[in-house]
């Protein structure tokens, strides 16, 4: 069984990640996953939000805001900053991307400081949550390693790192890596974030239709940990090469 | 190993479920799960959104709105008709609500028309939204049952009870159905929906800063499945009785 | 000549209030008047609102907010927090019910302090307004009690117990306590906010489609006076159940 | 005792009411009430509102909003429109000014037609609410002599003229027509809004501080009556001065 | 040739300047030019933004907001604080004034203080933005006399007079001060601010429908400049007239 | 003289366009001028918008909406879409855009058809408006060509190309294309838009603290033309090379 794209079911798209692909925040990536392109920028605020400071809570905090160009979706999309509102989806996704690295990082090591991430997606082909969270945590990484290098924190923040892939039945078929038109049509969507050491952050799935079995949920999972296990080493390669003074991989 | 409430780790909190409880909609019951109570209403509109007209799409459509009252969290929480907005987290409870009962029913047989579920937080005690899928599905089907006997459908439109429970890992110990005070220690959360005949609708796992394995996910899940069966039971029980005429269990 | 319920036109709908109705708020009761059913809650803030501080005015403040579930009205309402903000009917009724309440309480005595009151409207069927001034009147005295037990105020604050009741003129007839079904037709419609010795806080009156007469206001507020005398009692006979620790009348 | 402006307690501030103070509305005046000015502009657009559409009304509808010019009181006032929502406030003040209008037509013969009336205070010194009534009913009754002139509705729909004052207690003494300096210290301030025949269309009295009883509301209906009858003079021969083409009174 | 209104292409139309016309802010204006009626108020606040406090940014700030009463139009517009938000075009115009404002203070001189300006239209035919610099800066004038008799400054912040006037292009003409026939169907519309000395603060021209020549851009200027002398003529006598107690021009 | 980049004062940054950069629109470019990066994109919807159909206009309308992200700026800027609303710089820039290239087209030739462009600013260094203007016409050529080939348009709707470059008076000298570090020290800053005829479609011309003379405006715009004669040039040999084949220039 080939897919609509001829990947085998268990196949990742191709993934390209540009670093500091920006000019202005402290750390950025363009993140490409097959068509799914996502920038990832990374700033840091000498202070902590109102919420932190009236519980005295100790150490710093990481945010995420996530967007989609009005031109990156097959239909344009309503420019939610003229609409006046995020949508709900926006909401859910971006609050999905600052849980999954808030993960990543020990909050206490932050010092009195907020880490921003912006996830702007410039072009949508599916999995542009995942490849957000996996594109963010290459981002914040290189922003740590910048940030600890001018003394900003106490010590080195990231605990481990973290990715995340999609995931999803589609005719009867666990799939890896849905691109939009497999994922339109899938009968169950999951999304999953991991850490390194193969433990889970986060685990989202939503049957579309049909409800699925523990098996298949089981079978997701191992699916997704296949792909992620990839994905970590693209994730160090690139680390390294940045290390090394390589710009693209 | 007792709790804080006494309970044990796999044990329910207690359940009634007042059917009818409201004098105007359709069809509606007032839940409470220990101290957790909510009022979930069904009404029905002649009409489908416009993107399922502009779509051309066959059938209905199913929605759902979550809101808390101000005085029903432990702070008392900014109304949000007066913030001016819904907050982050109400979008995604009132997504997740709309999806597991929209599994629940068939939407080509609801014909052109759309149901409205309004699931409003009286009193907090952890598992709102969960609480909410439970008695949302109670209210659909006093309502489909209703609307069936005006024909309002074109078939009776339900084809599967759905219920949710929470389930999450404190100090270690996989616990079923959180309170407030446990949930807000947690180390892992997580919110499994399912079908009466033991498929899974929604399965949200999030790790609250330690990472789960593998072998906890299905421990948890094994947890929401023992608490589910009790709590179809219950629904059942009150389906029962409202058909017989008695009103609350 | 009897009305839609069978009531005389003097007649007030039977009133329960039940006190401490919500756990978390420092008081609550959950008033009923016929079907209309109303949740009042009092939070208090040890802060004052910005303007005050900016004029450096002595003592604290009372402020009220208003809300209906959008299943509590004959036909669903629009969730206010949805649609993005509070209706002029909303806004209109939470500053009267906060007006009657600061007529009530020593605004000097509240020390450096917020009073919240949370009215929110579980079940429409005429008169929520007035009702919520009569529930909120009775968890005010409540909360006070609570907050004098704990030396929160310098002295207790409450000069005197205000209640509402609405009155209005329907087919010629001038009548008490309207239900909704009379309130949709009726003529003239008021809200008589009163002290219990009998002095007005507020006089609302407003002609719908017929103006009134001078006659008329004076027999539309000894209907008003006329059920007030009797809801005092019930506030008076509730206050003195909850400090003898019964819990609903 | 003489008043801060040296008016007796039952006299009225001069008022002056300019006709077709601007040149695009159907019909506008400029009414100065002392310090108060006031425009109120007639608009007439031939549709009536959804809500009408819905439930198939006959007739047509009026409408009104009220505004305050950011420099026309005493403190600078933020925008509302900057601020992005009408206040509490302005928004019970055009409701008030609607309802008290509506009650001045018959609704049915102005066809399927929405009269828009718009009050924007440019200079306030109290007394907002009801110069803004009493000059609306000017020039609503300059705009259907020119409506009725284009046989724009099927009869002439204005069943009576309605003006509105501001009564008040200041220092334990009545007083008619409250200055912002007498109503800022006021304990009762009360609205009044009347027909010609002396019926009553709106009475709002609330108790700023200090309730009032039945005779003192009864004392400041009477001193609201002695001034409508001169307001009612002064409508009249404006509307004569108007039809003989006179711009001034 | 000319226009709609029997001027000659060069030709002004009558300006009216009320000083003082509203009794609460520091100074104000009432400038008619034409039927474009434009009431322009100055405020002085004893603070500066927060943004000039972050950036410990010396001196003050002077600030602009612009409205249109909804029945000044031609159509009556929208109202924009029920809209909820202000539209482009009054973003675009007040961001306008108030960079033409700023040109002609020194900042450095306000010390701590904003200075606020509202401009709000009463009546539109065309020119209402450049009448409302032209207004602006004769009230200014006045607060800053004000200002400055109270010593609320170090020294006299107005550099020069401005003032504003619009030029454009009609039926190939180019013509100065247009009205609002000629504006909309104008070829080239172009708002040219000048100081006193003949220099430009601002220069917007537009091209509705047909590009223009350098020639044609120079030839507009050269309007503007001739238009613009005659009203600093007019700022001039009116600053002297109010000077030696004058009200009126 | 050189300036902040080497480079001399007429002389314009390298300008690189890559067409078709996005998947899923009718048509996009990435334009990069120095280190501004915009992403234009174009879509079509077959309708008008309502206030067209309203006054039974002919033809179609051509629309643009402008955004930055969040990290394209020298510190993070707010998210629009998150704080509610656009601010007026947005709104000044997105109705600049729109004037601009409706004065490429004829709008009687695009049909029923409303032309969307987003114009969104993912890099800033300066001279975003008017890359964008540059980076849209060239968009909304390939667009047309696709339209036409399609049939979606009575005839080919481009009159003629237009394009945009920024240029300024940065310590007395004026330049051309300025970068971000020399605008925000610029005593002038102007936008010009010409049609590659060398007619003028929009001059915004700013003195910022500094007022300019007629001879500096000429200057300015002598500069303007002589960088937008290479720019045309730049959009006629990337539209040909697209026409050839070629993917970027």
């Amino acid at each position: 069984m080939t897919r609509i794209d001829g990947r085998a079911p268990d196949e990742l798209r191709k993934i390209i990640i540009h670093p500091n692909y920006l000019t202005h925040p402290l750390s950025s990536v363009l993140i490409e996953c097959g068509d799914t392109r996502v920038i990832c920028a990374v700033s840091i605020e000498s202070k902590v939000p109102p919420w932190m400071k009236a519980q005295k809570l100790p150490g710093g905090w990481l945010t995420c805001e996530y967007g989609m160009l009005p031109a990156s979706t097959h239909e344009r999309m309503k420019r939610e900053s003229s609409s006046g509102k995020q949508g709900g989806r926006t909401m859910e996704i971006q609050r999905l991307i600052g849980r999954s690295l808030r993960a990543a990082v020990d909050l206490n090591l932050l010092g009195e400081n907020t880490v921003s991430i912006d996830c702007d997606v410039i072009n949508a082909d599916g999995g542009t949550r995942t490849a957000s969270v996996t594109g963010a945590a290459v981002a914040l990484n290189l922003a740590c390693r910048c940030a600890a290098s001018r003394d900003m924190f106490a010590d080195y923040p990231i605990k481990e790192n973290v990715a995340g892939i999609s995931v999803g039945i589609v005719g009867g078929v666990p799939m890896l890596d849905l691109c939009y038109a497999e994922d339109s049509i899938a009968e169950v969507d999951m999304n999953v974030i991991m850490t390194e050491s193969g433990k889970l952050v986060e685990v989202q799935g939503t049957a579309e239709g049909t409800p699925f079995s523990r098996r298949q949920l089981n079978e997701l999972i191992d699916l997704a940990e296949h792909g992620l296990k990839q994905i970590f080493q693209k994730q160090n390669a690139l680390a390294d090469a940045v290390a090394r003074g390589i710009t693209s991989l």
